[in-house]
């Protein structure tokens, strides 16, 4: 999971490009950089850290220009090293070339080594390096052209912005795992992850880049071309962006985030509902299916978890202390909401249940007399190939455990999850082109080599 | 506004006193600081910023001991200096001394002058060293007498933990305004502001320390006096701690502070009833009386604004832009809960009008048809001399202009306080005896000072 | 050890006061502090570190106006809190007083309990704090008859410059054990513990401030006054200014610091002089000394040790390393200057011989034939009571060994100490009425307490 | 000008390397990194800033292993990024290679050119990038074969060390234009610009790497091959790193840096005499030749200049100075040993002529009588291809002006510079085969781009 922005257009392109990772964040908190195209060449700023805190008044006197590009990032795959923070900057033949990456190539080990055998050279062990030399190995005289020489060797997910000496390029793999949108700024375009990015900076929402598409931007304007390589391959979004990834205000895949969470929760109370005084959100991610639940279900919703907004990093334990303060040093439960109270407890994912378990606890301890939990997706029983950093098989407990023997390990009262085609119906997914990837519920992968990898015994993230 | 902790009897007594504070930590952001009582002395760690960034490892390392008290700091009365952190720690003829305080003292600079005409010397112009210098002089042989004696020459509020060297002590002033609580700790005891402070290091409530009560807590056991020089105050806890400054899980003033709140929504729904198709809480202060408001005036409950857990103390503004962002970076609008609906926006206070004002245009732009603000308390009018912060009367919008004029300059379609009766009647205040001060709303302040100070024609905070 | 500085006069007088400090960071490394008269009254920056470290550009934007002072700390005596940074600034009746001090009080113990019994408070164990507090306490009308009264109850060595709201004043202890210069600058005065000091801001030097001198510097000029609590004290400038402490491109004492170092090696060639092939300083302290032993020796002056320029204050040393290199990170020796040559040493003093050590071992490595180690001063034999940090005696070689043993602990082939008739002859020591304190050559002390205390069997620095 | 290291052999490598690179630090304080050779792979740690802030516990973690390669910059040539800091560190079909390299390719530009042709992504621009790549692509199937492979397209200075898989290589450039010394450690070898790294970590130096030698060290001990494309290439070593960049301590080109330097002084005081009472040093690079000078007019030798310790990067002047106090703030004059007097001040080179300027007013300040300055090489008049960085011609003083003109400027009553056959005799230099590089002075280059570069009419470096 990471999130990519473009801008261009506005001076100050850079700073527009920090907001607008700001409102991305929550794609991605381990690292932020952003690449500019000033007068005197592409200037690069990025660090491990929040957008907030990597950025000060000194790194944008050097990210000057009206042209930028910036990326958040997620995942520590590729090494945690300060030369693996995006957007790649590099210089080739054709001068200064940008790439900021959201997705997984699932056929990258073997690009890099063919690349490596012509003597090629990896400062990294990230994906977007591999995609990087391939874009500059390529032959064709015009951008758009070599772009699509370069992807045509790739397999898997990918939604990227690229800048070059002369334009700003916005591309989605045919399949469109991730999002990317496409908005209007007074003296500019913009390119994002989601919508909500747009909004902050005030930019009009245009529409969405499609699956395969390429978007040009330069100084003449706009232009839009296609990949070629995979004619047959559908559309084929990750579901998992509107039940947990995008922010709730956001539109992502034409939907409404917080409209599909809402969806979510009131089926979710059809398909498993239960005798109870309230329902309790686990925030914030689980507001909107909580809200959706007790709407559907005609009870009272109730925020007895308070969530804190002053969770550092690493916060001290005492040595002594038998039990871990981790889950109660960010959730709170109000006791005068839950005393004597049967409760349904929604949330949107159930990983590892240790969180769930200490969620229980807590309840109990405040006086809660039944605790049922739900939770608005299925279980995740398969690892994703196409950008989302789940845990190894080993790891999900939706994997290894019946739904019993997890609702007994969390001490629940009751446990159950949405179906799969609820989830389904719940973001109206009724037209077969346009169906949702759900390998990581279902272990269906839409892409070839993706699908090989499901064959193997054990998988790994 | 701040927040203290006192702790006795475990070993890593500062370790738990971190995690109090942590638990107090929206009592106060600016700074934080922690005395412990080790072997080789009084040791005293502190400096600006949140609890979580204040200390590390190597803090505790000199935090030794099995005594601790904890201090975070909101205002910026008395100066920025860095001697003015508390816990303040001082060495008298009978050692080590360490106190910190939650309040104000109305009469201090009288108190101070005359210090000074002793020959005292001042290192910072808290109110807090002007205590400390009248408990230094006092000569009484028992430490809860010269308490006593000192206590006896100030006028004010005071919830306070004093920690010497034989024993921790915690004291509120006769009227009550701010709160104090007694907790039991496997292995000792412990002093807060608010239970949620309990709740975190799973101590056991016990009660609230009473108005005018000394708490001495030593090796032998825990022991209870009165101060005697106020005998005809009446109880005056601050109603703003159930409005606005606590956390919805604490028990304060022997009321569940979300209880209160979502009585306030309820009485201001009955009070300022509008015709309407949605309830939005301003987070994340303003839910539970949101929640109260929609459960009485039977409407539906939706979380459409949304407030970013990424928000860093600075953030860097494009300079060319017309509009600034500030709100925006900390809240968004949900755009498909908003389109067409007539919408109650709940918050806590008003105090400029600045932020409501852009919330209002926030949900206008995202297709509101009409905004109605509601707030759950009256305007605040006069300035508080009992600890809280207030802006002058010159920036209080409530003291300056018209409940109209307000309205039209947030331009709303409607806005409403809760009244000052409805506001005591949500939170049960009907015993005499126990009526809150509520001076911010009315001028009626209950010591003697403050009151011929209400009588001054330019109030200042 | 520490240095003072105070400038009334010009605009930017924190800045100078800097630069200033900056000169005299021989004299002490550990901690660096301003307090600055500015238009909106007394502001104080001061931190751990040198002085270039310690201040930056937003500091300076604080220290406003054209008054300040300022010190630089060498010993952790009074503990390594924040609050003990010189200058002290405190708020007394009479406004903000700011006071720096080189010295150390004798009976400051007892001055301490005497103000604890009535009540005064204290934030560090310096004896700096003692001060300000008999200071505050003092009666009289005038400012510099307040500083006599307490000053009369004070034995020891000061050198001190305080700053109040309206003058700035100097004053050297009866004895005038520590240095203190005037100068002129134009627009304004100086005073500083060295000449170096006015020499870097191009300020002119006037003359010292005599022994039992008040200067007081205010907007109509410069007055002098006298103590005259001590009437029969006697001048006893303490001599390790000029063997160790100042800065040899100096003026102390009315002495050139070089030449009377200069004069020590030819006086130490003439006492303890050696068949060699060549003259080395241990850099950059020994190098007059070393340059006098060879003129007088008749020998050849080699720079055969050298002195790294990049030591930090921690260095990381391999863990499987038997030896340490902390000497060789900072000293290394030229072999071709060393190989087959008799060499003479010459260091300025020699504590606990464990460098003395190393060196010797350093130059034998290179090859050198024969190595004779002399010192340009007597062996310290007694603690200081006067302002410098020595070892405790049990540390003190000089105070444990004799000097044969001395010479077979640190492996040199001879080694000499310049006799203490031939330090005092070699500054010019001729008038019994300027006679140096030479207590820790001797144990005679000049104050009464400290007379006592030199027959306490155990002594402690 | 920077210095490189490589260790093969003890534990603890890296901890090691970083000694090394400590006492190398005077040929680059820009930057500092080392990359080691551990069990999980090879790992870096390299930023801007002195080699004792660089490295810290936490670094030494990381850097594991007993094989390890280190780097301090001097220039900044190829930007300050710090993806641009050595060694570099990247992967290839090969596996992980790291190098480290002092010097300046002189056709890099080309080089370039033609890998970005091939489509090579470039990170920086530092010719050391280029290097990289060379290697990479090398077909041959022996590493050393690759290196020569790659080498034989490259023509300038090169010293380099390389660690790959198995390896640790040493190489010189066919004209051995920078130093390269080889020295053995109980359990291995080291590698390093000087022998004074060899020194502090007590490695036995063994003998020099020779020009156009490629030395290798593996497990099974080590050997010696040679480049073969520039069989004609006659030793051309750098005469400045003898003049001025090494330390004194070292042992380069088979000559003891500090008696060169010394005899350069002699050898100045024959060819330019004059009156005078004092010899006089600029600490502390021109110890040593004024020493010779000394030694040779039979004059005394006076420390008269003295240098801080305390110079941090960044001084902060006053505003409303006229003056600078930059030189004053790192040297300042010792009074009495200049009043009076008759002057040579020795220094090693004369670049802009401002410090020089400084210095002449700074003693006439004191009471110099007459000031003679003596440079101990000829003026530098050329810029430098194999990796000085010296000023533009423009700025070089001596390529602009007669020396009468720069006596002028300076303000000295005589300026003097050793000759250029003055500055060979004192380096011993007889024997054609092995002439020093001295293109600098003489703009006689000795490879042939080079050559071309010099018959342009506009030289920069």
């Amino acid at each position: 999971m990471c999130g990519i922005v473009a801008i261009q257009g506005p001076n100050e392109a850079a700073k527009l490009t920090y907001l607008a990772l700001h409102a991305l964040q929550h794609r991605g908190q381990e690292a932020a950089g952003i690449v500019a195209a000033g007068p005197e060449g592409f200037a690069k700023h990025a660090a491990r850290g929040l957008v907030a805190d990597v950025f000060d008044h000194a790194s944008f006197e050097r990210l000057q220009g009206n042209r930028a590009i910036g990326h958040v990032r997620y995942s520590t795959a590729g090494g945690s090293a300060a030369a693996n923070t995006q957007p790649f900057l590099v210089e080739t033949m054709r001068g200064s070339l940008a790439l900021a990456h959201n997705g997984n190539l699932v056929n990258h080990a073997d690009l890099r080594r063919g690349l490596e055998r012509d003597g090629a050279i990896f400062s990294t062990r990230s994906d977007t390096e591999t995609l990087v030399h391939l874009l500059a190995r390529a032959r064709a005289p015009r951008f758009e052209d070599r772009l699509r020489e370069a992807l045509a060797q790739v397999e898997g997910a990918y939604s990227l912005v690229i800048m070059n000496q002369d334009r700003l390029v916005g591309v989605r793999d045919p399949w469109g795992f991730r999002p990317l949108v496409l908005g209007r700024l007074e003296g500019g375009w913009v390119l994002a992850s989601e919508t909500c990015a747009l909004s902050l900076i005030e930019a009009e929402f245009v529409r969405e880049v499609e699956p395969g598409e390429i978007v040009s931007i330069d100084e003449f304007g706009i232009r839009s071309e296609r990949l070629v390589h995979e004619p047959d391959a559908k559309r084929r979004p990750c579901i998992f962006e509107l039940v947990y990834f995008s922010r709730p205000d956001s539109q992502v895949f034409e939907r409404s985030v917080y409209d599909a969470r809402f969806a979510m929760g009131q089926q979710l109370a059809r398909e498993t509902g239960v005798e109870a005084d309230i329902v309790v959100p686990v925030p914030d991610s689980g507001v909107p299916a909580a809200l959706g639940y007790a709407d559907e279900a005609d009870l009272p919703f109730r925020h007895g978890l308070l969530r804190s907004h002053y969770v550092g990093r690493t916060f001290i334990e005492p040595e002594q202390s038998i039990r871990h303060f981790g889950v109660k040093l960010k959730l709170s439960a109000v006791p005068s909401v839950m005393t004597g109270k049967r409760v349904v407890v929604v949330d949107d994912s159930l990983v590892r249940g240790t969180t769930s378990r200490k969620i229980v606890r807590m309840l109990r301890d405040v006086g809660a007399k039944e605790v049922h939990v739900r939770i608005s997706c299925p279980p995740t029983v398969f690892p994703c190939y196409y950008g989302i950093d789940t845990p190894t098989r080993e790891e999900l407990i939706g994997a290894q455990q019946s739904i019993e023997q997890i609702r007994d390990y969390i001490t629940a009262d009751s446990l159950a999850y949405l179906s799969e085609a609820g989830l389904h119906r719940s973001v109206g997914d009724e037209d077969p082109e346009q169906s949702f990837c759900n390998a990581c519920f279902t272990g269906k992968y839409s892409s070839g080599r993706a699908r090989i990898a499901e064959r193997l015994p054990v998988l790994q993230a």
